[in-house]
């Protein structure tokens, strides 16, 4: 039997017998009796197992090593004790396997430095625990929320010839064997797997704009890669990222969306991971629940980017970077101005010069993007309309020197029956970060890729 | 409104007006009316939009291109003609964006082939509008799987240092310049963005074996790579793979689990995708729908190696290879078994040097592994016990000459609370393939990528 499922039904299985197999996380022995708590992960809560002397091999169980695998056999009863409702009294317990005594995980409290060292072990100790569940249910969140509002799921491909806004930060994918290029002193991309330079997708923005002009609502979720070398809290060079994209949709119409999205997983979140998150909220991050509940009550103000401004300059602030129309809004700025709104806002209509060459331009030199600006976090994650009109979009990559013919079926997607369409793209660890309190990406990922770091 | 929605509930909106917009898919112009298909991708059915002469700008709307976007007004009335329950009769038509002359997908039929030049528009035809969403609906079956029986879903990384069992078939991925390699003649993996060498990631077993230990029941689903150069049907250098995991779980707990697992995702897509379920069913293969719901009523048998290697000598076939205990099982072979057996079956208890290292092994010689044979496809995917025994996996490493050091963190899981634990690994794209009828894995693919070939 399940742990969870005995928390979830432990009034009808009073007085019977269970049998449970978990690990070991606390092991308690006094000259008559033991105590262990036993988890199997399957829920954040683990079981009060008691055994005493009336056990068969009473001196073996006692020893058995804190991390073990065993199976418990025994009666659920109410617990004496505070702090639980029923515990198992145990008839058998048998060890399935040992831990060994240079388990790196004591019951102890670790730094989380230490436990990225443990990668391998880490999802065993609490906090991780409630870290990769609260991963797990916010990803079914987002497919929940898609699923029921009619999106389709597009796998977008990873491999790709094109470069849609990584420019040097791509990394390239490759079966030459760099010894026989260093050896030969020629590369030769005819023997390459694919015949010619390929590389990790940065983004799927592009092919699910051709999926959106087929099903109207469209997301992917899934990894992206960056080659990109800032050691921040911020930053991995793997990392999961959801990108919708609506057709018939304006910029107001995809700030809708992000908005209802965001208020709905966080919502799912709280809901289904309520041991979890109670757990983050007393050991992390000291009133996180408050804080997120207080989200989902309070309507995203829409603020275009120069009253943004304005208000910075009219700020007594000493800013670093002094606020300056058609100068990007530095870290400072997101804190000032979340700190002035008090809630999430999203920060519309930048000069075009600030955004990609792909969003919808407006006569008066923006673009129609915003940034979703969060409290404590700044800036989680952008939106735009696209570019729809084929020929400002061409006019607009030659401003920029971009090569036309690299993009061509992008560009030719204009041609045929274009329409009005928006779509975002959030790095999914950074919202979780924002959800869990969490103040390092490496912490929510469970085997994280730095700029040189690849283990496990 | 979404044309699904009308679909849902057209028989409360009958004689009301209601705005839609969508791509033509069908345009007949008569001399007093024309007869528009619409659809906007939100489901399967196309809405009939009919136009008069009394609508405003009535030779302009004739000779709006197929292909393009418009914007509908009218109102919603029960049709005179049969093959539709109601039909949209316009008020207002606007066009959104014309689709350009040279369109290359018509009102006709297109070759498989010819479409797959055209990747990124074949989304709008009929067969893509099926198989992409059914590709949509399965995957969000599996996620419901898991989620309904209490699987925590992890995002194991693509980028590795380890190989697990995809030697020689692996991409290396590097941010060196390769031009730079072959003008020094140096290959410098500290100047790489790891600094060391590594890969895309081939399987993620072994990073869920490690969350298994954690939270007993956890599962992966993302991209997987081979650099294979095979050309035929059912390879792709990318493709989607879904991995479970689950600890205190045997060979045999494993086969009920891919069994209930393949049977629910049939039954959701069956029901969540029943339009294009049945347009497959008529233009793929006749059939489909009742291959697919026989598989449902029927228990899947499990057949030891042995037994099998013995039903092939025993038959008057004329096998190119000759069926022999040690000897694999060919496409021939698997061919004649699932005709013989007539239903899904597990072929279990392999002898252990036809199969991977990390497979439980038993005293005969065997491992604890199986495979599921599906009629018509052959071998789905293969599941095995792992070997949770420190002592015999590292005896079994030595005799394959494999480097122990190189997968000290796997190795180690065994030290540290082991326990029984089974997995298995579904190509996503075959079981797509198995559940539309559809012959080409690149037609299952949104955008695939084969030796050679990486456009889009």
């Amino acid at each position: 039997m399940e742990i969870r499922e005995i928390y979830d039904s432990y009034k009808e299985l009073l007085d019977q017998d269970v049998e449970v197999k978990g690990w070991i996380r606390k092991h308690r022995k006094q000259k008559e009796i033991g105590f262990i708590d036993l988890s199997d992960g399957t829920c954040f809560k683990r079981i009060q197992v008691v055994y005493d002397k009336s056990i068969k091999d009473f001196e073996e169980i006692s020893k058995i090593h804190f991390g073990s695998a065993i199976q418990v056999e025994g009666t659920l009863i109410l617990s004496p004790a505070s702090g639980q409702d029923f515990e198992l009294r145990s008839k058998e317990i048998a060890l399935i396997g040992d831990c060994s005594e240079d388990y790196p995980i004591q019951p102890k409290e670790h730094s989380r430095e230490f436990l990225r060292e443990q990668a391998y072990l880490r999802p065993r100790a609490a906090l991780f625990q409630a870290i990769f569940r609260v991963r797990s249910v916010l990803s079914i969140a987002i497919h929940e929320y898609f699923r029921l509002h009619g999106y389709i799921y597009l796998h977008a491909p990873i491999l790709t010839a094109s470069d849609c806004e990584g420019a040097g930060e791509m990394f390239q994918v490759t079966t030459q064997d760099l010894d026989e290029i260093a050896k030969t002193g020629e590369v030769r991309y005819d023997d390459d797997f694919f015949g010619k330079k390929v590389g990790l997708s940065v983004s799927t923005q592009f092919e699910a704009e051709t999926f959106a002009q087929a099903f109207s609502k469209v997301y992917t979720f899934g990894p992206t890669f960056r080659a990109d070398k800032s050691h921040t809290p911020y930053h991995v060079a793997e990392f999961w990222q959801i990108e919708p994209e609506v057709a018939f949709c304006d910029l107001e119409g995809i700030m809708d969306i992000a908005e209802d999205l965001v208020k709905f997983v966080i919502r799912y979140t709280l809901e289904h991971a309520k041991d979890e998150m109670e757990y983050l909220d007393k050991y992390v991050e000291k009133g996180l629940i408050e804080r997120l509940s207080k989200i989902l009550t309070c309507k995203f103000k829409r603020v275009p980017y120069k009253d943004c401004i304005e208000i910075l300059k009219k700020s007594d602030k000493d800013f670093e970077f002094k606020p300056e129309y058609g100068a990007d809004i530095a870290k400072e700025h997101e804190k000032y101005l979340t700190d002035y709104f008090k809630c999430p806002f999203f920060l519309t209509m930048w000069p075009k010069e600030l955004k990609a060459f792909y969003m919808k331009q407006m006569p008066d030199g923006t673009v129609a993007g915003a940034d979703l600006e969060m409290p404590g976090i700044g800036e989680v994650f952008g939106m735009s309309q696209r570019e729809d009109d084929l020929d400002k979009l061409v006019s607009r990559m030659k401003e920029l020197d971009m090569k036309i013919d690299e993009y061509e079926w992008y560009v030719k997607l204009r041609e045929y029956g274009s329409c009005e369409r928006s779509g975002f793209g959030i790095g999914f660890e950074r919202l979780l970060m924002f959800i869990t309190g969490i103040d390092s990406i490496k912490d929510v990922t469970p085997y994280p890729r730095v700029h040189k770091s690849c283990d496990f």
